[in-house]
């Protein structure tokens, strides 16, 4: 199930710092949004997956900040799949203020069980099995 | 068993906001270090009752902000005990910047199980039963 | 310029902690961006006042916690100016989970200029001048 | 002034979410504190840097998760200048719980000026000038 959402959100105050802009771990929470809701945009629910049992976990993460974002800037975030495999998948995010892209970055999770374990990622992702949708 | 505790600790650079101060939501974060530490220094780890099934769940706060704190400025923190009875403790907080106390709060703690159904604080708390070492 | 406004918003991952819940202190975050919705809802942008020299710092808060939420819960936050008089502007808060109350708070702000010196709330948020559209 | 330096700290409480551990944005502001840290160790304060007109922004990160933290975990976090050179600054990360490295990280630092004009790092951080005392 390779594809791509769009979300629009506006930067909140606590997320801004000294130096007046975005502080930037912040786009680290914003990309997990976007894959939640790239997830509900599919018609799946990363909480669901949690209750099956189907725990992702960051493996990697490469963020390039070209620009920062000032409090209430209405930011759209672009969040992609790239790669879908075995355990394995790929995140790409473009987070836009206005036109202008300000933040690219990319992440690697991996799929696990309660316990840790590693383990192949729910057929409904397009992880693994024969069957899968994606 | 009533106390209080002291620690000192420096502010982040993500603990700030636009306004060049530390933001106001993270006293509740500090509140919750100086509950810690004071535990700590009481021989007892809030791990630990965590893992005895012990959930500590905040159920009333209060802050009075009376001035701001600085990226880098050492900040102390007095956590004191006000009261302990049945499944609720309370607390006190002090926030100290030099001389100047900048932030002051109140808490109030309700204990509950896993399921989080009210239980009595542990004894060794200073909660409940008789031979509570408290 | 007494209002209410209500926003609603999923909850973060980044926002639960490690008793499965929303952490506390995130609820003063909510508080914050129901203030500055309120205001847009009014027509006003809390960023252009601070571009305008008026600066509203927290003086208190108070928070009663009934129940928690879970990371993608969608909550309800309503926000309503209950005073406003001279320099401060109290604020009361409502978070909604589905039907349930979860968590209510009250705040005072003050508003200061650049140097932190107290003034007088800008009228056009109903503050001092008779001239005030409030 | 290529150099390293150790700190450690333990997890908040706030920090965790709801799989457990350390929410993994959290390393972005620990690498943070490793720098202010680092600075010091060399005598020097970020936070002067930025009074005397040098800003240092994160222009790329890097980060690698190989374990998770629990609440409370005492964590040690190494820190390296790797590389000076015009107005950048490279750092590496490791972040240690007991004798396990769970994250490595890497950033890169532009200096700025008030005004966000790329400038030379200053001469005491090891930047540019012939009599730079790096």
């Amino acid at each position: 199930m390779l594809s791509e959402n769009e979300i629009q959100f506006r930067v909140r105050y606590q997320e801004t710092d000294a130096q007046g802009r975005v502080h930037h771990a912040n786009y680290v929470t914003y990309f997990e949004m976007g894959r939640t809701e790239l997830l509900r945009s599919q018609g799946l629910s990363y909480r669901q997956l949690e209750e099956e049992g189907f725990y992702l976990v960051v493996a990697g993460l490469e963020i390039k900040y070209f620009s920062g974002a000032k409090y209430d800037d209405l930011l759209r975030l672009v969040t992609r799949t790239l790669r879908l495999k075995g355990a394995t998948v790929e995140h790409q995010y473009e987070v836009y203020c206005g036109e202008g892209l300000i933040v690219q970055g990319k992440s690697r999770l991996g799929c696990v069980d309660k316990d840790g374990k590693v383990q192949r990622l729910p057929k409904l992702l397009g992880g693994g099995g024969t069957e899968g949708n994606g």
